[in-house]
């Protein structure tokens, strides 16, 4: 039996005080005010136990770990016709390379990239009634609490500088592969990118990946093989061009957003979210990073 | 002494049956409505002489052959400084490809290409009191002819369509090379592109740079050093990626359209102009090229 | 309890008489003269049991199966100094492609794409005393099989025709990360991808990855943690630009050779190999890719 | 009338002292040993007059300035034909990168990078009988001057260091690009490039191309045609990924060595040669750029 409370302690205590915490992300100027100090852990097994240490009730934007939400609905949406717009390949790139994309006539790599993640916004802005509304009641639902919550301040921070965002709709959109108005794209997208939630919401809200698509309440939200199959995007595709090392070093599916949250899941045991503003040089949490690397080697398994 | 006249006739009948004549460009829709028939070409020499066969007298859209006078216009604003924001090399891509854009931090290849034609147009916006206006003044004094216009329909036709310049532009902008505020700098770069003239005012329009800087009347546009240099970069950038072609089978400086406009020139000599909707695979137009072939080596002058 | 037996029997009827089966790779042309009509399957489960079905005891040219074989010997001499000289990331894009090479100043992607696997074979001339005796022996060693060979036959031809690779180690030459005589490492390396084996000594020679690193008889081939690490390794970056198809579709770590063969592994539970020799557009077994997606989806088990 | 003389030593003495001479080359060891205080200029009009300053009459090696003179035989040997094997657009690409080459299916931008000049040593090595002695024979009845040499130190340094020219032309093998023994090829071209000349001999060299392909003592040694094409490809493509910029500065046709050596030319006027083995960073002569740029603005005329 392992001692899930204890080896948290531990990893929190040995990097609560690391001197290199990385560089908050600064590029949506709102996100460059939060406290890099900031690091919490949350873990919920799939039984039900929950352990927390740190900040782990102080929400943060979540920026990308969002487009996992995303797909998960429009895959409720379209099913398989979504993979005929978007690929799944891990792309190898940085998150905000355009080049592929180009390259490949405007289908995107995968979902979890930025390009592939307009293609799913798009689907939604097809399907919902109300985009914005529908998509933050369907992820209340998935956590199972109706505090969440778009940062609009994010999200229109985000409007103002997403350039490079604007690039890849219109670059999508001139292979025709988004349907929808451009602007409305993106505005939706900038929404979904800015939900706030903390740690704790964040495991619980990813808990039905754990699961084979249920949630604690026992409601399905997606089929066993959907869930295996996002699972498996996130181990190859979920840290932009770290995907490779996420896999090589802690050996989880996971996603992670710049906002400096992490969420990762063994399926069938447990959803740990980590939360520290700082970032390394590929865009992922620096202390996220090493904390889950412990904490894989500590309690000694990994879906390897 | 050349007879033009006789090799102008010779060249526009070998050629105005032509079967194949290419297909021309409807990614613009506007432009796609143009007559593939259509075909004219106009000399005028440095002493003043002109000539002119077939469609010489009727009006097309000049598309990319506006973006030589801008940069000339841009020069005159901001000299040499411009090409801290542009640089001078071929492209060695297809005019539409936006992944160098990405490889090189934004610095386009050169003002020729889509993207460095958006940084100048940038630059004129920020000039400019009237950009519109202003811009369309300065073409038809280079012209020496105040019938000039704008082709509205074109204008807003590419703006509805436009998706890979906003992506161009976008991304030039996430590289902090735009200055201005994006739509208005696209909004200015479709109208400057629907100038419509027809051949004999594209070679007035060109005759200051066959000429050192200096148009008909004797008003001196550019200096004759820069004169050159806009030569120079006609003739290893004026072809999108048939720009080595062209100085290899027709030996001139020269720019082109995708409305089916060709202009070329002699340094000291000649300015001719050729109009044929009908483009090759490459985007310039099919009869034009093998016009200014045939003219060429028929007057068997070249600058090499 | 899961009756493989019965599945295994299921697969292998459904597949035997398929019509469309990929293309045998003929650019090596003694791979060439392989029958396509050949297809078996074997699987070894960690507690011993075994299964085959179909051709499972003809010998194939494993082909870039040999990579993780290499790869885990290399890991054994240098350790994590392996990682200064290839990286872990998948590589998105087809296995021949030397262009992220040179962007990348001569570090490989991940040790399975043929630049990676040419630094590692470069390892293994370093440290080895007869490099290819030597390798052979170990590969023996894994599979405690003593009649394991090179196929002469299938070395020379490669050599012949190695072009590709001949180009990718002077190139990786040219930066410095491959230090002894390129013909030397070349001709290791196309040595090392002519082993034959037969699908049961290929389960047995991949059952320590399965096993913590332990083989069959409890030697200790590699770490627990290596052994972990391979296998992500091979989830991200084992099926050439294929891996996230294969991560998505079935949910293993594994390997695939142009000769036709794949192996797989759910780590702590069973090793399966899988030979068809037509290859689907990506480079990988056509039946093999099916037999292996039945096989999950009818276990109803993979690591996600 | 100019006044060649007082121009060359006024270039001559501006610059002889400089302090920032560029780097020598040394990645071909060989050539790294060569004194970086070394500059001459000399200067041949088409009507037989000569002026030379400086270490004029000091032998480097030409390297790169080669690929014209084997790009004229080839073309005498197979005409046209060549352009099927490589083209003849500018590379925007460093002298040295292979992913375009890969890209474009083994056919190379231009015959005046590596790749497009290995094609062409392919052609020479298929032609000639005994292909070194041939070619020194034909560049010496180019320059009517039987002294010139093969530097058999350079050549073989090159060899031992080549190896992204080796990558090259096995990439060029594997598309079927290279007829003949890939060794072969590659030793041709290093001695191809290894030829000795002083700046006198190297105007002499390239006189035909100032005058229409006929040599000083009127032999034919290409069509008018050809020499003009020839030419354009110099301008276009002669100086790697600063052909624009030499276009832009100087605007003349011209071909640059890592040797330190340019030669340039005035169609119909005169052909001028510069040697300082001090290169920039795009490895051209930092020296030999300035003179010219000096030359054609102190003289006034250029092809623009």
């Amino acid at each position: 039996m392992i001692d899930y409370p204890t080896i948290l302690d531990e990893i929190y205590l040995s990097l609560k005080s690391a001197v290199h915490r990385g560089t908050v992300a600064s590029y949506i100027p709102e996100l460059g005010k939060v406290n890099g100090k900031k690091f919490g852990i949350h873990l919920l097994t799939v039984s039900g136990d929950e352990y927390g240490v740190g900040d782990y009730k102080e929400s943060f934007s979540i920026q990308s770990i969002s487009k996992v939400l995303a797909l998960t609905k429009a895959l409720n949406f379209v099913g398989t016709e979504l993979w005929k717009r978007v690929d799944v390949e891990p792309s190898g790139d940085p998150f905000n390379f355009l080049s592929l994309l180009e390259m490949e006539r405007g289908i995107p790599r995968n979902p979890l990239i930025n390009a592939g993640a307009l293609v799913v916004s798009d689907i939604l802005v097809s399907h919902f009634t109300n985009p914005k509304q529908d998509f933050l009641a369907f992820v209340r639902e998935l956590a199972e609490d109706d505090t969440i919550c778009y940062d609009e301040e994010v999200a229109k921070s985000e409007k103002q500088t997403g350039y490079r965002n604007a690039a890849a709709a219109n670059l999508l959109k001139s292979f025709n592969n988004i349907y929808n108005d451009v602007d409305e794209v993106l505005d939706f997208y900038f929404y979904q990118c800015s939900i706030s939630m903390n740690c704790k919401q964040l495991s619980r809200t990813f808990y039905n990946y754990a699961n084979g698509g249920k949630g604690m309440s026992g409601k399905v939200f997606i089929a066993p093989s959907q869930a295996k199959r996002i699972n498996a995007i996130m181990l190859t595709c979920g840290f932009y061009d770290e995907a490779g090392e996420f896999a090589f070093e802690v050996g989880l599916p996971g996603k992670s957003g710049v906002g400096g949250g992490i969420v990762a899941l063994h399926p069938g045991n447990y959803c740990i979210s980590v939360w520290s503003p700082g970032l390394n040089k590929k865009g992922n949490s620096l202390l996220g990073m090493q904390a889950l690397e412990m904490f894989t080697t500590k309690t000694g398994i990994s879906i390897f």
